[in-house]
């Protein structure tokens, strides 16, 4: 697989870096800004919305959306529906981020009803990962959410079993954040390494990455764009942590490494290949 | 004309830095955060609110407002119109940013009811200006949005015509973002240089600039707060490449050095005049 | 009391740093990642909702919770009433920033109701502080808000006697923010000493250290959380300051100094003791 791959992610960034391709967001306003800097910084270009016309209008004219349940507004019933429904009805990919599922009704609901929409990559911590998991029925996922606000109370390994069974619901890939990052398309698992400590001492680390994903999936497969989202990632956050011994540099730092990381280097940050 | 022109900016920007005004804000959650800190940077102070009595408040309490469309929350159908009224009303200078003009009904409906309330200074790229233009029938306009999210897909002298239309049926001035920005009054037109391959490598330079221009409306007319808000934008921009490799950096230095510019840096940062 | 508190601030920033306790908010979105990454950077977590059951949800998970009014959505009006009965009823700390009260009619109605509900820590500039003991009906409150959009018009010590005021209303403490902050339990009045001119010349140091009181407010009691959070604040404020020469650079330092912060070094920021 590691071959295959690697010469997918070289063309998946490349592309990205000469076409500049919009992938829309739907997403929180605590990092929403960290998300669209690190959009432009791999090469895509960043658009966010909030109304339900307007969620169809990037869905259609996006090559990919991201989705991310952080800060839900009341307008949120109308509008995440409504433009996941347009998105796989159009067959155009995207990436769902199911921040915090278990707090309130309205999160619920529509985490619920994205389960038809099948997003193309599901990102999230392991308590995220095993609450949807449970929300959706699928083997492997826990009746009661374990989500602290934002943060994880499970560990990665814990996830691996819920992961594999909803992306073997979507046909697209899912992605484990922790301790080290996993990444499943239902039948190849693989660990992408790297990455920092301080990753986790800003806030918006994996929001960021959600929308990353997105932008690569404008290029690419949800598999090969999932482990290429990883990688900048864990290549630009390893780098940074290299420079710096405090947050505030780290964050500015990692946006520049985001930059600077070429196609060769993103494709080479080591993975482990768990299943083949 | 530049000389009259550099004297009334550098008298614009010491007044502001001496006396801190106030330019309130209705602007996008993406970048809300750099307006505000671009506004602090060059010497005012900012304040930013959604609802519709509260637009009233900082429309009056404000030496100059900012309209920015990026994300619309269903309240805007209350806040923009009520506000840009209050502020017309009022004979209170403000700053239209029409972002994204024709994605979205609510979006296009607001604009449309702005046509009567005369921005001082309108802003955006050359398909937003087009657009705008279009939709308020006026020539030079197109009938269908190139807007491509937040991104042109016009080149600024294309919009030329569009803008000088703009600036005759506001009376006040009308700028077009782009490779070389263009300023016009509707009789001048006026290119600001300088600026920075990167200030298109983050999220919000031209929400920034829209800003900045607002605070420096409370302190003079608005062609010469467009040009003044310009010069400071490409002069820092200018600055901040040339000490930088990455747009994580930049945008630190790029604050750094809209705080450091003098009144006479800005008044001599280049312009070219294209019509006098 | 200097020696009681500085043994007690040691313990509540240690206790911080190990646990990583989580202290929700629901707070303005100019400043809202900056809130964010000052808790992280002080070692807490972070998490933001804007829907009455999710304010819910935080107020009972958190350790304590910060509200802060900046820039308030129609939903507020169902939300933080009931997100503050909540914390009240279930006697969980929590920290009000009454930013901009005075202005607009949601705002004041829904300051008006958090009376009963007792904020452990007030947090605001003078104007605030003064306005909020009007709108209370306490001694040294103004009838009229000097607010000016964010910004104070009145001096800290102009508002001491209302700060007193609150503190006896609610039985916690209350901290104006200014030259030099002041911090009373409204018996015991503290002066925090240190900080930087660079603070008022970015945006959201006030809400962040909102956010970070209530972030020691899961550790320690109000009196100390204020002043164990100004200490930190003051502390990381001048060490940045010393290390640069515009605001976008104190951003990033001021962050990195917030983390590098010493349990010991906070507790010896320099308090001046007006009344004991």
């Amino acid at each position: 697989m590691t071959t295959g791959i690697t010469s997918e992610i070289i063309k998946a960034v490349e592309a990205v870096k000469q076409t500049n391709p919009m992938a829309g967001s739907i997403t929180n306003t605590v990092t929403i800004n960290f998300v669209a800097n690190a959009q432009l910084a791999v090469g895509g270009s960043a658009a966010m919305v909030y109304l339900p016309d307007e969620g169809e209008f990037l869905a259609l004219a996006g090559g990919a959306t991201y989705i991310n349940m952080g800060t839900i507004f009341p307008v949120y019933e109308q509008t995440l529906p409504h433009t996941a429904k347009i998105l796989h009805s159009n067959k155009k990919p995207w990436v769902l981020d199911p921040v915090a599922v278990g707090i309130g009704q309205l999160r619920g609901e529509i985490l619920t009803c994205f389960k038809d929409y099948k997003p193309s990559i599901i990102r999230g911590n392991a308590s995220e990962i095993l609450a949807l998991a449970g929300l959706w029925g699928l083997v492997g996922g826990t009746e009661k959410s374990n989500v602290r606000g934002v943060d994880s109370t499970d560990c990665v390994v814990a996830a691996k079993e819920a992961a594999v069974a909803l992306a073997l619901w979507t046909g697209g890939a899912v992605a484990v954040s922790g301790e080290a990052d996993l990444i499943t398309n239902g039948t190849g698992i693989v660990r992408s390494l790297g990455g920092s400590f301080f990753m986790e001492k800003i806030t918006g680390a994996g929001c960021a990455l959600g929308g990353v994903m997105a932008v690569y999936l404008t290029a690419t497969d949800p598999f090969t764009a999932a482990i290429a989202g990883h990688a900048v990632f864990n290549l630009a956050g390893a780098k940074a942590e290299r420079a710096v011994s405090a947050p505030g540099s780290f964050q500015q730092k990692f946006l520049d490494e985001l930059y600077l990381a070429t196609a060769e280097e993103i494709a080479n940050n080591p993975i482990e290949v768990l299943q083949a």
